[in-house]
Parts: structure tokens; sequence; C-alpha cells
């Protein structure tokens, strides 16, 4: 099994077309556990072997519902379970800490099929966000919830409620502490140029933001997508990212293609980044490869911002496009082609 | 004055085109105060001229702004902060009340100019929400902040604190009062089908949700847009609709439009309405009319949804459709045009 973990990277490009052919049977799977600074020569053996296999069992999860006949929207969200549950992934279990110690969580899922879409924000005490966006989904008239309001509706729909300690984990408090010691020093050094440039680039290699994400194609030709986050490490004032704003970290629309955004939310919420992609197909008639790489390898480096995302369109091509170091990504298919990645090709 | 007022009605289309000249002093100022069940037969005289009075003022506030040379962000917000503190409307001072008997506001701006955007959600202490959510775009690295935290960095950029009764009207309490009769009336008859159709129909006569918004084109030809809100009556869970959600309910990008939106926030979400009129004048190449006519008077119904929009595009042509009985808007621009309407035309 580990061996042929390692060794199943089967495809060169992380942009793979499908065959043409007409297997109503087809299905596809695409995941990503964050973009960022994940450089290679700061990674250890045993750390990337970790990474791996909590992208393996994620997209083991997904394969197993896609493949018996289930819906993406279902594989979807168990396969993001699969990572929430993981302290590896900045999103549920191992989110980070906001400014004030807290694990503030945010997720969206939408169905393709009907433009359905569910999400909560800033929500503490629950398990798995994007189980309860999908209860926002499937049995609320509302898209978005938030704060306890959202908790309220997640205990009312039997969601795994926790204990806001159950989000603990040693890692995150550490990046928490040094990103407060960071803040002392920027109030300190405030004025100075040597200062400022020294803090740019501390900010720069860290890894301060991450999300899980997964999209899917089922065997009924419908689309679904999803994303979870903790946000960014130190986020103050409630802020929130783009991993729960439908159009802009996730969107889904069986006529185009299905997308799950990471990173610098601030840049991806400006550019609607998901629908942008959505739309440069559906009204440029551009390919899915074209359209997100003009989204992540232009547009978003234009406005100063970093990030990628993954994307499944109609037919089943795949796109997994990142202008960062790296991304945690991988994919499964139902001609059982699966590759899982972090760093640049 | 009051003459002037109800005989401006100068246009007979909602979709006026300017003349194609090259007059760069050119400015032009749009506004919203929610569309919906609005019926002259359910109005009263006095109530029609209290709301034409309150969508002057509002215009005249943007316009002093815009003629002396002001930009549009400063129109856009000030505009929308007499929309705020004006009762008859749901957003600020006036909006509705949660089924907790709270009033949460939500708001969002946006620079055409920057591709910035600002947004708050489920404050309940700030006086203008759209000036937090300037705020957040201005001095924050961030887009969008939520509940306490939000209102923490209100207080801080020296934002007006309110105590959560200044929201208090006698009229707003009296619709969440009847709206939480009719919860318990769908729960008393919850299947009976005669009692399903009676609640439908009762759903659809009242007007549950409202909104402000504005968009404004400068003389420097800056596009900005914002939207504020109360939300929807007897809303639960920390709901958030469109309103504050960039690409949703408001978008600005000097190269297409400026749009604000109102009506049932779930659908505008769904759709991203407001990135997909850009998008559909950006990509297919649509005129501002064609694009905001397919958007609001086919996708939306489609999709079982109502509401309307303003927009104003670079050229500054004006679109206000809307598929419900009316909607409050109105325009006010360089050469001094000016209509304010309800109805349907």
């Amino acid at each position: 099994m580990k061996h042929l973990l390692y060794t199943i990277v089967l495809l060169i490009s992380s942009n793979y077309s499908f065959a043409q052919n007409d297997n109503s049977k087809k299905f596809v799977l695409v995941i990503h556990g964050g973009a960022g600074t994940i450089l290679k020569s700061e990674m250890t053996p045993e750390r990337e072997k970790a990474y791996t296999h909590g992208l393996n069992d994620a997209l083991q999860a997904g394969y197993n519902i896609l493949s018996k006949g289930g819906t993406a929207l279902d594989a979807v969200e168990a396969t993001i379970k699969v990572l929430e549950d993981n302290p590896l992934f900045n999103a549920g279990k191992g989110a980070v800490f906001t400014n004030e110690g807290k694990n503030e969580l945010d997720a969206s899922i939408m169905d393709g099929k009907t433009l359905k879409a569910g999400a909560v924000a800033g929500v503490t005490t629950v398990k798995n966000p994007i189980t309860v966006a999908r209860a926002v989904m499937d049995k609320s008239s509302h898209v978005m919830m938030a704060g306890k309001g959202a908790e309220q509706f997640a205990a009312q729909q039997g969601c795994t409620i926790v204990d806001p300690s159950y989000f603990f984990t040693e890692e995150r408090w550490k990046s928490l502490l040094k990103e407060k010691a960071n803040d002392s020093l920027k109030a300190i050094h405030n004025d100075t140029a040597k200062a400022k440039t020294f803090l740019k680039q501390k900010e720069n290699s860290d890894y301060k933001y991450g999300t899980v994400g997964c999209v899917a194609l089922d065997m009924y030709g419908n689309l679904a997508a999803g994303t979870s986050t903790g946000g960014m490490t130190n986020k103050k004032f409630g802020r929130i990212g783009d991993s729960p704003i439908i159009g802009a970290g996730t969107y889904a629309d069986n006529s185009t293609c299905a997308i799950s955004c990471t990173g610098y939310g601030e840049y991806f919420i400006r550019l609607v980044m998901a629908k942008s992609v959505s739309d440069r197909m559906e009204l440029a008639h551009e390919t899915m490869k074209q359209a997100t790489n003009e989204m992540i390898m232009h547009k978003l480096g234009e406005l100063g911002g970093d990030g990628g995302l993954i994307a499944v369109d109609k037919n089943g091509n795949i796109a997994m496009p990142f202008n960062t170091a790296g991304m945690y990504r991988g994919y499964m298919t139902s001609d059982v082609k699966k590759e899982i990645k972090i760093y640049k090709d």
C-alpha cells in the first residue's frame, strides 16, 4: 500500500484531460489541503509522508462513495470531513487560532445541479463545519449562517457538537504565539524601514493560512464543490475569508465546473474567484484550463494575491493551478488514476 | 420644491442612456430603498410622499458630493448613511428584527478603481454599518468582518456606536410579532394543504425584506457601489444575506459597472448576481441593459427568486430592473436629471 502510495504519480501535468469517450460511469474526485509557502527544503520526510497519507485517506473516502454510485455532494462532504478531522490541515481539528486564542471555522458547499448552496462562518463548537454547511443547504431556506446562530442550527440538526477545546493543537498554538510576537515587533519597530523589510520577509516565509477543499463529478454527470477552513492565524475582528463565500471560495454549476479555492482570501473575494472561472467558461467559452490559469496565474498575482484552486468540469477535466511555492493536492478517478502532490511540478 | 419633487419624472424608461459626448465632468448617482411587494393599492399618499422625500434626501446628499468634485466612494457612503438614518428603510435605524428580537445589520462597499472592498455582517451596535464597511476597506487588510469582532473594529476606528435600542421602531416590531404569529400558524397547520396555501399567500403579500443601496460614477470616471440592510424580518440562526457579500449584493469594477442588489438574498448569493452582471459585460460583451435584464428578468425568476438591482456603467448609463411589484429607486445626474420612482413603469 505504502509503495503504491508513492509511485502513483502517473501524470506529469496538473492539468489532465480525460479521453472524450462516452463512459457514463466516469467520476472524478479532486482535493486540496491548502496552498502557501510549502517548500521541500523546509519539509521533513516524516511530515511529507504524513501529509501524503492524510490526502490519500481523504481521496479514498470520496472515491469509495463515488465508485458505489454515490453523489458528488456526498463525496465532497465525506472527503472534507476526513480532512477536517486530520490535525495536519487548517480546518476542523487542526484549525489555526484567532488573536483571541479561539478556533473560528468557516465552510461552504454547493450543488452544481440545482445551484443550491450552504455556508457557515465563525463557528466554534461544531466538529465538522462542512456537515453544517450541507445542513444549511438541505434543511433551511438560507444559504449562509454565522456565529452562535449557526451553532444553534447545527445542534438542532443533530450535527456533532464539541467543546471548543477539541480544536486545540500544540502546533497551531505555537503559530499564534509566534504571530503575536511578530505583532509586538511591528509595534516596536513600526517606523523603521529595516524592521519593515524583516517583518515582510517573515510574513512571506510563514504559512499563515490554509484551507481544505474538494470538488467532484459523479457518474450521473453532477458536479459539487466544498471548502472548509480555520482562517488565518491571529485573525482579528471576526474576519471572514473567501471559504464560506459562495462565488469566491466555492462554486459549482453543472454547465461549467466545480471549484474550491485556497489562498489569501481577501483577494479571492475581491476577484469573486470561483464564479469568475465559471463565467469565463460560460461566457467567453474558455476551457477550464484557460479560465483557471488566467484567474490564478494572472489576475490574482496582478492584484497582489496568492493561492490556488482545484476544479473539475462536466467532462471530467481537472485543473489544480497555484501561484505559491506549493499546494497540497490530489485526485482520483473512475479509471483508477490517482495522483498526490505537494510542490510545484 | 415639493412640486418639483413630484414632476421630475423626466424619463419614461428605467434604462436611460447618456448621449455619448465627451463631458469629462459627467457624474451619476443611483439609489434603491428595497424591492418587494410594493403596491400602489396598499400605499397611502402620505406614505408615498414620505418615501419620495426620503429617497430625494439621499440623492441630494450624494449629488452634493459629486457636484463638488467628490469621489464616487464618498458619495455612495454619504447617500447610504442618509438611508440608514431614515426609519422608513430596512437598514440602520428602521432595520427589521431577528427572531430573537434583535437588529442585526449587514453592509458592504466596493471601489471600482482598485477592486478594494469592505463588508460587515451581523453588527448590532454601529449606527452606520456602511461607514464601518468603508473602514474595513480603507483601514484593515481584510474585506469582511462579522459580529462582535466587527463591532470592536468599528469602535477602534471611531465609528459612532449606539445602544441596540437605537434601532427600535414600532412598525418593525409589529412586523416581527406578525411573522411570529405566522410561524405559530405554520406549526399548528403544518400538514394541511389548505394552511400551506394560505401561508404561502401571506408570505408573498408581506414585505419581508428590504435593503438600501447606491451606485455612483464620479467626474474622474471612477465607479463605486454600496449596500446596507437589516436583513429579513424574523431571521434566525445568524442568517447572512447577499448584502454584505462582495459579488452577490455589491460589486464595482471601473471596466464594467457598479451594482447594488435588493431582494430574496439567498437567490442573489447562489447566482452571484452582481459579479455575473459585470462578467456578462466583460466576457460576453453585453450592454449593461442586456446583462441586468438577463440576470434579473430571466435567471433570477428561473431559480424562483425575486428582487432587483441598480447599476451604472463607466459611460454613465443607468439600469434599475426588478421582477417584483415595485422598487424604491431614483437617480440624479450631472445634467440635473432626476427621477424618483416606486412602482413599475
